[in-house]
C-alpha cells in the first residue's frame, strides 16, 4: 500500500483545548478534562491511529499574563510526554525546552531518558525564551539579548551532543559472567570548557536509542534560520501565504550547504490550523462559531505580548499604532504580525480575529479535500516537507483531521498507511547520528 | 478488615536490578530488561498490588565512577515516574532532585506537573548533592560546602512552597459562559528576593492536587536532621541497629516542636533490605549466593566514594586506613561506615561485604515471619513509622516481599489491606497544606 510518491510528514501540535483561542469555551471541549492525563492519552492515541509522525508540546517558563481568559499550557512537557511514552507505541514525542534557563547536563539527560523510555521517540524543540517574564523567574531582571540567547543556545546544543556521545553505542557490556557492566574505555568525560558552560561529563545514561533525540527549532529570524540550518532536523514555522512559505523553505534549505549538510537533512513543517466541515459552508460556520467566542481583552493582551508593546490603551476599532521595531523579543512573529496588519490595513479587532485561530499560523476552513489540496500544493510545489497540524479544538479537531484528511492524503499516495519505522528519526526519514566523540571498539575474537 | 492498630508505611526503594551490588549478575535478574520502561511498570504494579504507600527513586547528577561494575541509576527519576503515573492508579511516586544544581521554578513546576498527572501522588526527595563529580557537570570546580548547600536548600524549598501557593486552590474558574478561565485575583506573583534566588512567579500551573507534593529528606547529619525537622514529611534513613534507629527517631521527632510541628507530621522510614527464604537457611543461602558475586574492585570504589577517600592502594585484607574526618561530602554515611568498621574491627574486604547488600542500610536475611518480627519490633517500640523497603534483587525481591511479608503484616493488623486514600499524602496520613500566601475567595451567592 505504500506509494512511490514522496511522503509528507505530519506533526500534531497539541494545546490543552485546541489552538483557537476560544477553544476552551466551545461546547465540544471539556477544559476540566484537559487538566487530566486521560485527555492527552486520548489525543496521543488518536494521532497514533492516524500514523502521524509525532506529537509536539510548546512551552514557556512563566505564566502567560492572559490566563484570565485562556490557558495555553498546563503540564510541563517532559513530564507529560514521559507519561504518554507508556501509553503509546510508535508516535514521536517532541518537547519544547529552553536553552536560556536550563543546564545542558539536565536537559541532555532528560531527553536521553525520554528517548530510552519511549524506545527512540524523543524530540527536542529548542527555544531561547524570548519572554521578559521568563527571565524574572530565574534570578534576572531582564531577558538576555537576542544575540546572547542564540550564542548560549549554540554552545548548549554542542554540549548536549557531546554528552549524548559520551557513551559509545556498545559501551554497556552487561556481562554477568565476568562482572563487567560497562566498558569504561568506551565512556569518556567531555571536558567541555566554553564561555557559557563548563561540563565535565560523561552523561549518567547510555547513548540515546536514536543517537541524539530529533532536534527541532522554530525561530524564523535571520539568526533563527542560521541556527536551524546548523542544528535543526525539523523546523516548525508560521507562514501565512504560499509565496512566503516557498521563500522560507528555499531560504532555509539553501543555508544547509554552509554547514556541510544536504537539504534532505532538515524537514520544514509550516503550521496550519484546519477547521473542517462536511461542506465548505459548514467549515466556515464552525470558524464563525469559534470566532464569536473570542474575548477581545484576551486578544489585545496576546497581541501586546507578540509585539512586546502594550496595546490595552488603544481603541479596538482603530488602527494598529506604531509599535516601533523589533527589540529583543521574538523577532519573526513580530514581523509576521506587523506585516499582516500593514498589508491588509487591519484594525486591532480585525487583527485579533485573524490571529485567534493560530497566533499567526495559517488557519484554513474547508472540506477534507480542500485541506488536502492545500497540503498537497505546498508539499509538491516545494514550500513544505510536511505540516505542523494545529487542531482548532481538542480532541475533536484532531479526530476530524485523522478521520477525514488523513484518508484523503492516503488516497493521493502522500501519506503512510502504516508506520515503517519504530523511532521518530525513522518516521522523518533521518539518519541516526554517528557518534563523533566516543568510538565503538572493534573487538578481536580469539578462535 | 482494617485493624484498629496503628498502621505502618511501606515505601519501595527501586534500583534497576535491586539493591545488592551484585544483583545484576544474579541469575534471577535481567539487566537488559532493566533498561526498559516495561521492567519498572511491572515493579510499580507489584508494589501497588501490595498496597504499598509509594515507590522511590534515588538520584545523582553525575555518572558514578564504578559503572564498570554496576549501574545504580539509569532513567532520570522525574521522566521515569511520569511514565509510571499513567501505568498505575494509587501508589505514590517519589523522585529525588537536587537543590544545589536546579532552579526552584523548574523543579516546583515539574513536581506540580507530576502531581496533577498522577492525581496527587507526587513526592520530592530533597537532596543537596554531596558529590564532587556532580559539581563539575554544572560549571563548578568543586561542590559548595555542606553548610552552603543546606543554606541554598532551605531557600529553595521556601521558594518552591511559595510557587505552589501562588495559585489559590479555586483560582481556575473555567467559566465557559463568561469567558473567565482563571480568577487572576487569586493568582499572585511571589516576588521572592533572597540571597540565592530572585523569583517573581506565579507558577505556570495550578496548585498541586496535594497542595504541595510530599517532601522527603534523607540527610542524617546535624544539619540534615534540623532540615528534616523543619521541612520533611517523610525521612529515609540508614540505621544499622535498633538502638541507633530508636535514638535517631527520638532525636528527629524531638526537633519538630522547634518549628511548631507535631511529631506525627513526619514519618521516619529506616531502610531495610530483606533477603527472604522459605526457611532461615534458604534466606542465608540466597544472601551467600549474592555475596559470592561481589566484585571487590567495585566495592572498593564504592567505599572510596562514601568515605571521600581513595582506598584503591590499600590491601583488601588489611584494616581500613585512617580516612580522617568528614569534610564536605555526605556526612552521615561517612560516620555510619567508619563507625561500623571501627566497632567490629573490619578489614576492607569485610566492610565491603557488609555494605554490599544496602550501601550502609540494614540487610536482614530470614523468613517472612522473621522479617515481619523485625519490622514490628522497630515499629511498635518507636524506632520507625514504617520502612524503606530495598529489595535485594528486582523484580523478584519485591514480589517476595509483597507475596510473603505483606500478608504476614496484615495478619498482625499492621498494614492496610486496601488503599483508603487516593493521594500520597493520604496514604501517609498527612494533611494537605493550607495555602499560606494566596487565599481562596469567599464567594457570596445571590439568592
Amino acid at each position: 500500500m505504500t506509494s512511490n510518491r514522496k511522503q509528507l510528514h505530519l506533526n500534531a501540535f497539541v494545546m490543552p483545548n485546541g489552538h483557537h483561542e476560544a477553544a476552551w469555551r466551545h461546547p465540544s471541549t471539556d477544559p476540566h478534562r484537559a487538566a487530566t492525563l486521560k485527555h492527552y492519552v486520548d489525543i496521543a492515541r488518536t494521532a497514533e491511529r492516524g500514523k502521524l509522525d509525532s506529537l509536539f508540546l510548546a512551552d514557556g517558563v512563566a505564566l502567560w499574563g492572559n490566563v484570565r481568559y485562556n490557558s495555553h499550557t498546563l503540564f510541563e512537557p517532559l513530564t507529560l510526554l514521559s507519561a504518554l511514552a507508556g501509553a503509546t507505541e510508535r508516535i514521536g514525542l517532541i518537547a519544547t525546552a529552553s536553552t536560556t534557563y536550563n543546564e545542558p547536563y539536565h536537559l541532555a539527560r532528560k531527553f536521553a531518558s525520554l528517548d530510552h523510555l519511549s524506545g527512540g521517540r524523543a524530540g527536542w524543540n529548542i527555544v531561547t525564551s524570548a519572554g521578559e517574564d521568563e527571565a524574572r523567574n530565574f534570578n534576572r531582571d531582564a531577558r538576555p539579548s537576542h544575540a546572547l540567547r542564540y550564542e548560549r543556545a549554540t554552545e548548549f546544543v554542542e554540549v548536549a551532543k557531546k554528552l549524548w556521545d559520551s557513551w559509545a553505542d556498545d559501551a554497556a557490556v552487561i556481562d554477568k559472567a565476568s562482572g563487567v557492566y560497562a566498558d569504561t574505555d568506551l565512556i569518556h568525560p567531555i571536558d567541555h570548557d566554553g564561555p557559557h558552560f563548563q561540563v565535565r561529563g560523561p552523561l549518567n545514561i547510555p547513548r540515546p536509542v536514536q543517537g541524539h533525540p530529533l532536534l527541532v527549532q522554530a525561530g524564523s529570524s535571520e539568526t533563527g534560520k542560521e541556527y536551524a540550518a546548523r542544528f535543526a532536523e525539523a523546523v516548525f514555522t508560521a507562514q501565512q501565504t504560499f509565496a512566503e512559505g516557498k521563500a522560507f523553505y528555499d531560504d532555509v534549505k539553501g543555508r544547509l550547504a554552509n554547514y556541510g549538510r544536504s537539504p534532505e537533512e532538515i524537514k520544514i513543517l509550516p503550521g496550519i490550523s484546519p477547521i473542517l466541515g462536511r461542506t465548505e459552508a459548514e467549515a466556515k460556520e464552525r470558524e464563525a462559531e469559534l470566532n464569536a467566542l473570542i474575548t477581545p481583552a484576551y486578544g489585545v493582551r496576546q497581541l501586546s505580548t507578540m509585539l512586546d508593546h502594550d496595546l490595552t490603551p488603544y481603541p479596538l476599532d482603530g488602527p494598529l499604532p506604531d509599535v516601533g521595531t523589533f527589540t529583543e523579543g521574538a523577532q519573526s512573529r513580530f514581523e509576521l504580525v506587523t506585516g499582516l496588519a500593514r498589508r491588509e490595513n487591519l484594525t486591532i479587532r480585525q487583527l485579533i480575529e485573524r490571529l485567534a485561530g493560530g497566533r499567526g499560523h495559517r488557519v484554513f476552513a474547508g472540506t477534507a479535500a480542500q485541506v488536502a489540496d492545500q497540503l498537497e500544493h505546498w508539499f509538491t510545489e516545494g514550500a513544505a516537507d510536511g505540516f505542523n497540524i494545529m487542531p482548532p479544538t481538542l480532541p475533536g479537531g484532531l479526530e476530524d483531521f485523522v478521520d477525514l484528511v488523513v484518508p484523503e492524503l492516503r488516497r493521493r499516495g502522500l501519506f503512510r498507511t502504516e508506520y515503517t519505522a519504530t523511532t521518530l528519526r525513522g518516521h522523518y526519514g533521518l539518519a541516526r547520528p554517528v557518534n563523533r566523540t566516543t568510538v565503538t571498539t572493534v573487538k578481536e575474537h580469539a578462535a
